[in-house]
């Protein structure tokens, strides 16, 4: 929140406002027609399918202002929308942004959190082209649609792998659930003591994983420089283990998943003994690190095996099988979707 | 609320969720070819625009349980995004539907709100093609974002009246506002009195115009019937005088609206006059009545006069003349947009 000059919303009203955070926006993509201002935005996409997808984040919930700067917060909303498109095999082309705010929030407040947005959508080349800001009498939310375009036949769902195919992700798995459980030590250590500022030396990737997740339009871009279509992929936003559930369900397969070789960074590592928990347990539950996972032929393996940050963690089986961990001693394990359960809470 | 059986959310957990409350679906426009159940939801249209709108809508801001039942409120949410589409002279073709929700609200509350949701699709031939649905700490937060289409050349944007084109608005107005002060009384007079039911009678008219707006589909196809494709058009969310006032603006042109000439339902006339209120400030500022507003060329004078329910309100005028209401009297008053300025809450 802002603790400099504040600016209230109500000295803007509603038009003022949408008028300010919509200011100076250009459209930059060729699909994009008409952005802000009627009734709805217009698009035109020659012979591409459309893709759509939706997020509802609401404070408290799914984000903590205690330790989320907003313009973290904006990048991170934008952010994950694209992930969803890519793992689509699609390229996000616009966004509508909706955002409810309290008096709490004041103009800089929102500044910060569009500007956020806006960063993202720039390296993304993402048009905002609507939304809509409102009040609150609560806490914040904030609504995402993104609206991605893929040529008919490049598009991957979550339905189409099969037996013997590769499983691959991108990245590693389980810092931005470690860089969570530091924020949230760290908050309940300083709550209080303005003056005191937590050190987070060496954990650096850990709260940038939490905090500015990046989707891995590189990872689209490689997979299609090296003509290689996977069968089937989604972006891991609940865990490993719950997305790879989502795909064998989907697909009527299994699946077999080697511990030892789930991608898992150093920090992560050290992270998880500090805090005595199970490091694969992290990797295979933690949430939100919006990498992809997905699957290929087998008869790619060398391909995929050439990609910069893929790794092959195990392979697709008959459904008989179940879905099962093979751990560093040989045992098998069933998987489970423990995921984030967010309606727990 | 629900107040028989109450089943907690938390018996199904969230995928459990999403399937009950999805589960039936299926989708009747060629357009939808994929939705719920993957990353992003896949769409393709073929030689046609394509209409984004959204809407976010906070409990306590936009709607007030007490006496808003969750069917109504998922009917008309998705009705007024339907309403943004027709205002561009295009079809609603799918929506997505996030929900938020606190631990007050059971399984049965949230299956009356999308009975309400769905109910409203399937009278627009709309698809539900996704969405999302949560948690809040607090309470009930709505997010719709509704998708359209439109033939290039047929897509009307708020930009284009002209100097001497008729300005027209369908149904009449006022009466959504009327329904909500009504409400607003009763709910004081009634509030903690649990046997006694306020008496209605004689306004059930107020009340289903604000509990139950209908997008005015017939609107939009008697004017391509009779071959008219308006110069500008919008919906009236926020009242005939803001809005006509973001059509002059935004076509760069001025106005003149004939008080006696706005349409006014006999309800809406007694109830202005039981709660004191000036009848024509009701009809020019109450809101929510979702009817259209658009412009025609002079020239199509007679063919517009034989449409049922549309009613020619004035003409647009030079931007140097402003926008004014002319008085029963015969006298011009300045327009202004006082509409319902959510962001004062």
């Amino acid at each position: 929140m802002h603790e400099g000059n504040r600016t209230e919303i109500s000295t803007l009203g509603e038009f003022g406002l949408i008028k300010h955070l919509t200011e100076g926006i250009k459209l930059q993509n060729t699909e994009s027609k008409y952005g802000v201002g009627d009734d709805a935005a217009v698009l035109e996409f020659k012979d591409q399918q459309v893709l759509v997808t939706t997020d509802l984040l609401m404070e408290g919930v799914h984000f903590d202002l205690v330790y989320t700067p907003l313009k973290h917060l904006g990048y991170k909303a934008a952010m994950v929308n694209f992930s969803d498109i890519y793992a689509m095999n699609g390229t996000p082309k616009q966004i509508t942004l909706s955002v409810a705010i309290s008096k709490r929030f004041c103009i800089e407040d929102l500044d910060d959190f569009y500007e956020g947005v806006k960063l993202a959508c720039d390296l993304h080349h993402v048009d905002l082209i609507g939304g809509d800001t409102t009040a609150s009498v609560t806490g914040l939310a904030i609504s995402i649609t993104c609206i991605g375009a893929a040529d008919k036949k490049q598009v991957v769902y979550r339905n189409g792998a099969k037996e013997t195919d590769l499983i691959c992700v991108s990245g590693d798995l389980g810092a931005a659930y470690m860089g969570l459980q530091l924020m949230e030590r760290e908050k309940a250590v300083f709550q209080g003591e303005k003056d005191v500022q937590p050190d987070f030396a060496g954990k650096e990737y850990l709260l940038e994983r939490f905090l500015k997740p990046e989707a891995r339009k590189d990872i689209i871009e490689s997979l299609a420089k090296a003509g290689i279509k996977p069968t089937s992929m989604m972006d891991i936003s609940d865990g490993l283990s719950s997305e790879l559930m989502h795909i064998c369900s989907q697909s009527k397969v299994g699946c077999r998943v080697y511990e030892e070789r789930i991608p898992i960074d150093y920090q992560t590592a050290v992270m998880a003994e500090e805090f005595n928990m199970n490091l694969s347990t992290c990797a295979l539950n933690g949430g939100e690190d919006y990498e992809l996972l997905f699957t290929v032929p087998l008869t790619q393996h060398e391909e995929i095996s050439k990609i910069k940050d893929i790794k092959i963690i195990g392979h697709i089986t008959k459904a008989e099988l179940g879905c099962a961990l093979v751990t560093r001693d040989g045992n098998e394990m069933e998987l489970k979707a423990q995921g984030w359960n967010h309606m727990e809470k």
